[in-house]
């Protein structure tokens, strides 16, 4: 049964999405970060995401600066801490100093990246598109850090392992359970005969 | 604790995200569907999402040849649907007789979008850009749809009451629970102290 539709006006309703920590160093090389999930993977080679960013915002300033920039996954556990970085300006405070999260360098670019956090992300900005409100910034991935508790049996990473949050509509919430790997319809006895004479694309 | 980083080539790691069909009309009408993660909201105003695909897809070549796409946030109970949609192509099978999904059809812009998803974004195409692999493709969001039963107590849409599918790491997940509110550090105990003097900006 399809249940009734209500239609609304424009908003933002991709989601979920990461909560994620976009971070760079200010002024006399101080960490700042904010929370942004408006950010998506977007290129797979080069491997480059993409992060909207209002103007008005610190963090933006400093990666129009710095060129560089760094995207941090937080977990469960600190979910406080990644709300209270959404809300509150660097240019007021020091996020870090407040919070108590704690920061290494990257190696490849010059960016701070949260410790606490269970997967971090260095990038080089290459692009950045005026949309609106907010630009667009388009950063390389030029490493990966991931905590090596979240590394399952097969060696690859798992973000339930992690215990990401997942933000949207409004809230943070957390992942229950895998539903399915990526392909697993093929498998399955509902799809599998879909797949007998069929070529996938990439 | 800080546990041990593995440090990693780079890769799509900014995760969890939608796993999202993006919709658009084919040859003679037929409507035409597939499963991107790499997708995102980027901009309050005007409202725009972005999402990231290859152009080797039969969805790109729909979306620049129309102009517009649709974009639906499938949930649990049409996971293997939603997996479906991301390995085949439309220039093979229609994957809506495939697996029995229904289309309605927007109301601002010619594009189909997908009754079972509890959430349905119209969007027209405003930019287009080049990143390697992929395009990054800007859609203005004209108009929303949500389920009526994922309408919370409050008027607002919950992706938690439409048990939508996060991405990430290979695999599908379903949400848990709510974790709080955005800002809702803002009346914590631990950080209620420092929300006394300070401004937040935007």
């Amino acid at each position: 049964m399809i249940l009734k539709k209500v239609e609304k006006e424009p908003r933002a309703a991709a989601y979920p999405a990461p909560a994620a920590l976009v971070s760079a160093y200010g002024k006399r090389g101080k960490p700042n970060a904010m929370t942004a999930a408006w950010i998506s993977n977007i290129c797979a080679d080069p491997v480059t995401l993409v992060v909207g960013i209002r103007d008005t915002r610190y963090t933006y300033e400093l990666i129009v600066k710095n060129g560089c920039f760094g995207v941090n996954i937080p977990n469960v556990k600190i979910a406080k801490e990644a709300d209270y970085f959404g809300i509150v300006s660097g240019r007021d405070v020091d996020k870090f100093k407040e919070t108590g999260l704690t920061v290494f360098k990257g190696t490849e670019v010059k960016v701070p990246l949260i410790k606490e956090c269970p997967i971090n992300i260095e990038c080089k900005l290459t692009k950045q598109v005026k949309i609106g409100t907010h630009d667009a910034f388009f950063g390389e991935v030029l490493k990966v850090y991931y905590d090596e508790s979240i590394i399952n049996e097969n060696g690859s990473p798992d973000i339930l392992l992690a215990d990401v949050l997942a933000y949207g509509t409004g809230n943070y919430y957390s992942l229950k359970s895998i539903i399915g790997g990526y392909g697993y319809s093929r498998k399955s006895e509902q799809f599998s005969h879909l797949f007998e004479e069929i070529q996938s694309d990439d």
